[in-house]
């Protein structure tokens, strides 16, 4: 069997499968998982790459029955079973599970991508903190006023919990590197948070709502809410009616089922993903499977389920059971998705969690969410290097990543 | 006044004036300083990029008369006494200090550059781990057994302690890997270490070399001493009559002055470093020095100075100290070199050290390797960071850094 896509739904129904008698092909177009809830974290320079991604092949090395494969799948054939890669390569299957994720999406205008990149991927953290680094360096030689306040105006564009944390952790640049620079005071520095819908954290409780709220004042940070963006080009953006100009535009508002779903064939959904069955099916193939960010699932209640991670982690092991099921001539169950709450992180001591129910915000909710992160990391090392690189960051309040790298050849 | 460079030269030359009366500015084309001698360690994926490069702004950060801007340098005009940057600023100066260091040269085959690269910068380095881990991958997927091997074939144009330490760790590489995949057997990885002078760590004593040769070949590294390459293509390399047949190819035989020497107008040698007077001056410009890598100075016997970081250190704060002698109306001293002693790492538990005399080789030789390195690190932060990271590499025989990353846009 073939699974493609060594992220969170990927590796999980990997590992869900590891005693199962089965021979498991596993295709990424990266030799590296990510831990994507601290992917800002590298785009903002507090850790690196290697903190938060491990080789897939290093996390799978003794599981005998499964082989990792670098690879660009370019088109999945349901009808011959069969997987293509970019370079020509077919890899046959008899059961497929597919966890491609996500990627970016500018509802249409694509033209934004440019000036707006979007966090998805190592490269994507890389190049955000690329603009980010230069755009301080560009202000501190900046010698026109209005220019340099461009300079130092960030605009995020979307309000979920990685436009929060990455608006929250700019803040916290400013503050930290005052005294690196001659020119400029970073204290100037204007960022603000663009919501298209009435809220940040639409997926909050109201009161946690509120919290992140004040604390996202008290950062300074400018919030927009029922705010559409109508342009965005190389000096700004444009808010409804109201222009911003600006040196960094981050895009976190879109994002779309990655584009290998349109070649299943299947309907779809607005975001490209792929409506399955009750059991993740894909209807008509009881054969194979959508998971996590590149499925349309819903909920007992037929609610629609998030894009986070513990959907795609549930997601990947309820298709692998599903499959030994199948082999063992069972029927299959439906996917019931099991919510352990949600986190968001704003800034030195200030977060908001709902852990089934239990809605903190502050400092409780900062370390409640610095140790599960820490927790679902993968591998020793990572949990202990991240616990250093925290600690160092919180009482050296430095940011210790800040490292402006170029294309590497 | 102006220093170019915030490597090893530029920054010794900056400290070593932090209480002169003088307004600095220091120039660099990366807004980071990197600590070279670990440079390999990133290339082999077993440190982080962060781990050993910090902002020069950081480390200048308390320093009120320096002023650090991100530029690269194009010409630097000694009689007008400017440097013009490539977005085509001028920055004015009455003491100049180039540290501009080097890079690479392929002795007129610059034909060779694609598929030898060298290791300089952090790019370098991720070019060069992303070049070694994609081999594998290839390997992996590969069935032709004669094309399998090509891809698992290394070889390292160079046996300076570079090329030894690269060649080392790429052996640790295969034998640490081989759980992970299914095709291959990393332990039919050939390594071969092609040296054009009698003998690899030339700079060595004979006992020292000896005891590094058994290292090598107990890591089954072939060695080719007396060797001249003389072709370098996609397949592999020549090196005198033999061909052989290699994916990946590392350059560390030559090096040459950073090619902005070449706008003073003065004379230089052969390697393009400037030939300066005893004092570090530039001949005709007592204004103006040149340190490390980037000039060709001698010791008290006439002695050319190696290119390694300490030549760079004392020089940089040479140069300083010569200003200040300048500035109060004394005349300059010849520059006197303290040679610290140098030495190379070979692999797990396994280096050659020889520090003023005291030569020692083996655990007792790594373990000085390692505190030291440690002990040079800038900052708090990076040497807790590195410590661990060592300790976990130790203890779990991993490579944490695995990454493959591609051109960040």
């Amino acid at each position: 069997m073939v699974i493609i896509g060594g992220g969170f739904g990927g590796l999980s129904a990997a590992k869900a499968l590891r005693k199962a008698d089965v021979r498991i092909t596993i295709i990424d177009r990266h030799n590296h998982h990510v831990f994507q809830p601290l992917l800002y974290q590298v785009a903002t320079a507090t850790l690196s790459p290697g903190d938060i991604a491990s080789p897939i092949r290093w996390i799978l090395r003794n599981q005998r029955n499964t082989r990792v494969l670098l690879g660009d799948v370019s088109a999945i054939d349901l009808q011959a079973r069969r997987v293509t890669l970019v370079d020509g390569a077919v890899v046959e299957y008899d059961y497929l599970i597919v966890a491609t994720g996500a990627s970016h999406t500018y509802f249409g205008h694509d033209e934004w991508a440019a000036h707006a990149p979007g966090l998805k991927t190592l490269e994507d953290a890389l190049a955000i903190r690329r603009r980010i680094l230069v755009a301080f360096e560009l202000a501190e030689r900046e010698t026109d006023p209005a220019r340099r306040q461009r300079l130092l105006t960030f605009v995020l564009v979307g309000g979920g919990p990685t436009g929060v944390e990455l608006a929250g952790t700019l803040a916290e640049i400013a503050r930290q590197t005052r005294p690196e620079f001659r020119n400029i005071d970073t204290h100037a520095t204007r960022i603000v948070l663009v919501e298209a819908g009435p809220t940040v954290l639409a997926n909050f409780a109201p009161t946690l709502r509120d919290a992140a709220h004040r604390s996202l004042e008290r950062l300074r940070i400018e919030i927009r809410e029922n705010a559409r963006v109508t342009g965005i080009d190389a000096d700004g953006v444009t808010v409804g009616s109201e222009r911003i100009a600006a040196g960094t535009v981050l895009w976190t508002a879109g994002v779309a089922a990655s584009p290998v779903t349109s070649t299943l064939g299947v309907p779809r959904d607005r975001a490209g993903r792929v409506i399955v069955e009750k059991d993740l099916s894909v209807p008509g193939h009881p054969d194979a499977f959508v998971v996590g960010d590149a499925a349309a699932s819903v909920d007992g209640k037929g609610r629609p389920l998030p894009g986070v991670a513990q959907v795609a982690i549930q997601g990947g092991a309820h298709a692998a059971r599903t499959i030994v099921r199948r082999l063992h001539g069972e029927t299959s169950q439906p996917f019931s998705y099991f919510d352990r709450g949600s986190m968001a992180i704003i800034g030195r001591g200030s977060a908001v969690a709902d852990i089934r129910g239990l809605r903190i915000s502050g400092p409780l909710a900062w370390l409640a969410w610095l140790f599960l992160h820490i927790f679902e990391l993968i591998g020793f090392r990572s949990r202990l290097v991240v616990m250093v690189e925290w600690a160092a960051a919180y009482f050296t309040r430095q940011r210790s990543v800040r490292l402006i790298t170029y294309q590497d050849h």
